[in-house]
């Protein structure tokens, strides 16, 4: 076994420490990866406070991982020690499902298994431990290649703030002559303005707060509209074709959906542990609109997105941050404050 | 002024009653129609009752209209005295807005006027009655023909029921290779059972009664499925393309996401007065599903489908009635005990 350490939570709700413990050696198929950066996800915190379900701990979180290939399996042709890798949320899926075989993993009949909070029921049945530490060893197939030419720190949220946020836009086809609006200046939001607006559509950055107009412009975003501003609101009634909603809690629905034209589609990407409520039927019936959820993309979307994004010179704007101050973080990602994705700095660990 | 006489409920919650009105003479444009039979459709009582919202008294229900033209204006040429026609759900709308030019007038940006409970503010200004009478004169552009090899009455509840699930049913383009489930089977899901399989989809009925088992292989259901029955229903979870709620009351989006597989999309057509409630934000974006609404189908589309239902003999099963059982037929309908369409004999006015 190779001997791994990182920052655990031993129990649901517990601050995160230092832990050892052990990796898998590396399989003929399995790509061993120094972790240089791992992305903070808003739902790192809602695992192991047990928001979505009982959590397996000790948990090491983490599923934005990148970093330098340190060993290869004997069968491993397609990575060599030394290349730039990432990992993202899911680690193995059955392979063999009709939706593995279109590279739709998450959506695997079996169930795929998730970087962390899971088990590997696919390899060799122990639970996965994330990206806040030291090293991991992944099956090759769902390790990516992460484009030289980028910032690799700000690399890591794409592989799940940014997969997450490219995947619906690249499904539903949104591009040239679309109007998006974007609801949710976070990690994936931020994310969701720059994909939209390299596609080619006209961008719009919905929110609460004023203050956030210098940086949606700086983002890219051509218009911003504060919706508390009933004046404001009232412009954009019927303007969308599409609403990207980001946020990881409930919003109102019945709103948004007033905002998007007839046949508009409402994109969930956030996960609002409430659910998604609309309390007037026709909010939806009256313009034959549609709400739509998404996962993250297959592997091979993602590394798709990672070729745009170095075709585009499209990063996360991030924060870096020592491990050591990771619930300092958290903290101010509940607040809000952060722009727009922490990064943790493995170096620290 | 023409001289009308029908039902009407002179306040919200009123007992229809015999009332006598004014229909406009009739305009260069316009069609009058000698009133044969109307549908009796769930929203006709919603509306009466205030549900929606505050209605326009007297109000004088019913959007299911079929009858014989009596009269045409001297600009209308594309119907004649003695011809068959009908009148659903709406009698004008812009006609210049995006959504008319599209023929999805159901959509006009301007707000389409509905056949009764709104002003006609593109034409006269005034409040619709509807087709709980002996006579209508409407625009002919909103006039369809029916069809003279389908019996008359049974195809009343086309005009609403029918158009409301074909519409959809086309638009997603559901057809053959697809597995579509019906929920609720009463005048629109015993519709929606018949479009779907006429497009050569595999239908499932859901319910939550055994004893609709015969009656829905009668209407040409392949399946039938008892969701209360526990092993019932694991047996179609992940099993549907395409669920098509007909249900006017809120049900259980959860399980019912549940039942559709990767992409699978849950089409309402009912309107639920409370809403639409996803709890589980993963049972949408667990799969990348879609909850969409659809409202009536526009009038070109409306024509085709009666075409569609002369070609494959499609009508509405319907329980004839005197005009002054109306309330018992109500009454039944809200037990939903009924197969599956009151059409009111207007004779009997």
């Amino acid at each position: 076994m190779i001997q791994a350490k990182g920052y655990a939570a031993q129990k649901a709700n517990d601050t995160l420490a230092p832990w050892a413990f052990e990796r898998r050696e590396v399989g003929p198929h399995d790509v061993q990866i120094e972790i240089q950066y791992c992305g903070v996800c808003h739902s790192d915190l809602a695992q192991i406070n047990n928001e979505w379900f009982p959590g397996i701990f000790p948990m090491v979180p983490g599923h934005e991982i990148v970093g330098r290939v340190t060993k290869v399996g004997s069968h491993v042709t397609n990575f060599k020690i030394g290349d730039r890798a990432g990992v993202g949320t899911m680690v193995n899926s059955c392979g063999k499902c009709e939706h593995c075989e279109e590279g739709l993993e998450p959506y695997c009949a079996e169930g795929v298994s998730v970087t962390y909070n899971g088990i590997d029921k696919f390899g060799d049945g122990t639970p996965g431990y994330g990206g806040y530490s030291n090293t991991i060893v992944t099956k090759d197939s769902f390790v990516v290649h992460i484009p030289e030419s980028l910032d690799i720190a700000a690399t890591a949220p794409l592989l799940c703030a940014g997969i997450t946020t490219y995947s619906p836009l690249k499904h539903w086809k949104v591009g040239k002559g679309h109007k998006v609006a974007v609801l949710g200046l976070g990690g994936l939001g931020h994310m969701a303005v720059k994909f939209a607006v390299a596609l080619g559509a006209e961008v719009t950055i919905l929110s609460t707060s004023p203050k956030k107009e210098a940086d949606a412009k700086r983002l890219g975003a051509h218009h911003f509209v504060v919706t508390t501003d009933a004046e404001q609101a009232k412009q954009v009634i019927s303007a969308f074709d599409f609403i990207v909603d980001t946020v990881a809690a409930e919003v109102d629905f019945d709103f948004y959906l007033s905002l998007l034209k007839v046949d508009g589609i409402l994109i969930c990407v956030g996960v609002p542990p409430t659910g998604i409520h609309v309390n007037a039927s026709f909010s939806l019936i009256g313009g034959r609109k549609s709400i739509v959820g998404s996962a993250a993309g297959g592997i091979a979307e993602t590394q798709e997105m990672l070729n745009f994004c170095a075709e585009h010179n499209i990063v996360a704007d991030i924060e870096l941050i020592d491990i050591k101050d990771i619930h300092a973080a958290y903290e101010r990602m509940l607040k809000g404050d952060i722009r727009y994705r922490f990064v943790i700095d493995m170096a620290t660990l």
